[in-house]
């Protein structure tokens, strides 16, 4: 069997002082959305000054994004429950949660990311990457443990759980809640990777 | 069986000149991107008066909203192929197409309907309320064929087919193609719709 070690659990890219200004920026984002966030802000409430932070991410896009994946980054652990259906339910609601806390953010990303290829590279390598690692290694632990088939797991939608969840995360009026998750695992994933393949 | 109307099918909200003003704003949506378009341009391009323009639609995004409901109405379709697969297939496809033609209108829109209450209401009231009636329909109609039980449609997860085929047009660097919507129909939709419920 092939495990995919799960790379969220990988030390922080950061020094200490980068981590903070980026803790900061996700603090602002949060109080006061992705629109009024200023880089002077930053620097101001992290006593910095502006070229410090200007010297590691030179636009706002780049502190946003870097803030957001570093935040995600911190929780993305594997959930390690012992069964397949809570560590979907696990992740599910940690998505949710994440996603409802920087819905817009993940709206503003959204389109900075699809004007820059230099953000989208940020992307992919550091938050794509990461996160399908961290479903692959769950998918694992469910076939290790003889839970699922390897031959059930589709790569092609691997993001399935996230993607949905972020989808109704960023759509106005229809928050994902804790029934969301539950029918997604119960009614989709669940049927899904137990349904007999050859 | 309760059906449900595809009001998918209803006629065209918008005046013969209205109608027309909004194929333009969608054609030069798709060529020029939603940044770089102008009421003006619009007004220009059709050979209307500014106000003409203005006094239907107060602002940019408001014409853009609306112009991009009208397009999707006039596709959205039920594709009654006889077979659930089969409309899932095809519904799929469409949503695909649509969603990667007007991927940036789409970001774009998701940023201005969640700073715009009043835009939030014209996307739920002529936009998802429709988009729900039409994938009802087709689910109706597979009970109706004694395809699946009317227990095995979860209401929570109506739209899982197209927010994950819109979430995967939006994000960049994995757009969905054939394969991805005859996984998702195939090895999701379908093991889900026909498992046994009580």
């Amino acid at each position: 069997m092939t495990r995919t070690a799960p790379r969220a659990t990988e030390p922080s890219p950061w020094s200490p002082r980068e981590a903070e200004l980026l803790a900061v920026t996700l603090q602002l984002l949060q109080e006061h959305g992705y629109d009024r966030l200023t880089v002077d802000a930053v620097a101001a409430t992290a006593r910095a000054s502006k070229a410090t932070v200007y010297r590691r991410w030179p636009s706002k896009d780049e502190l946003v994004l870097a803030a957001f994946i570093e935040g995600i980054r911190q929780v993305a652990v594997p959930p390690e429950t012992g069964t397949l259906r809570d560590d979907l339910l696990r992740l599910g609601e940690l998505i949710c949660q994440q996603a409802q806390q920087h819905a817009g953010t993940i709206r503003a990303v959204l389109v900075e990311v699809s004007r820059n290829p230099a953000l989208n590279d940020v992307m992919q390598q550091q938050f794509i990457g990461q996160r399908k690692a961290l479903i692959s290694h769950v998918f694992q632990e469910a076939v290790g443990r003889g839970e699922i088939a390897t031959s059930a797991i589709n790569d092609e939608l691997w993001d399935l759980l996230p993607g949905y969840l972020i989808f109704r995360s960023i759509i106005q009026g229809r928050p994902p809640t804790r029934q969301t998750v539950q029918a997604l695992v119960d009614d989709i994933m669940i049927p899904s990777l137990t349904r007999p393949t050859k």
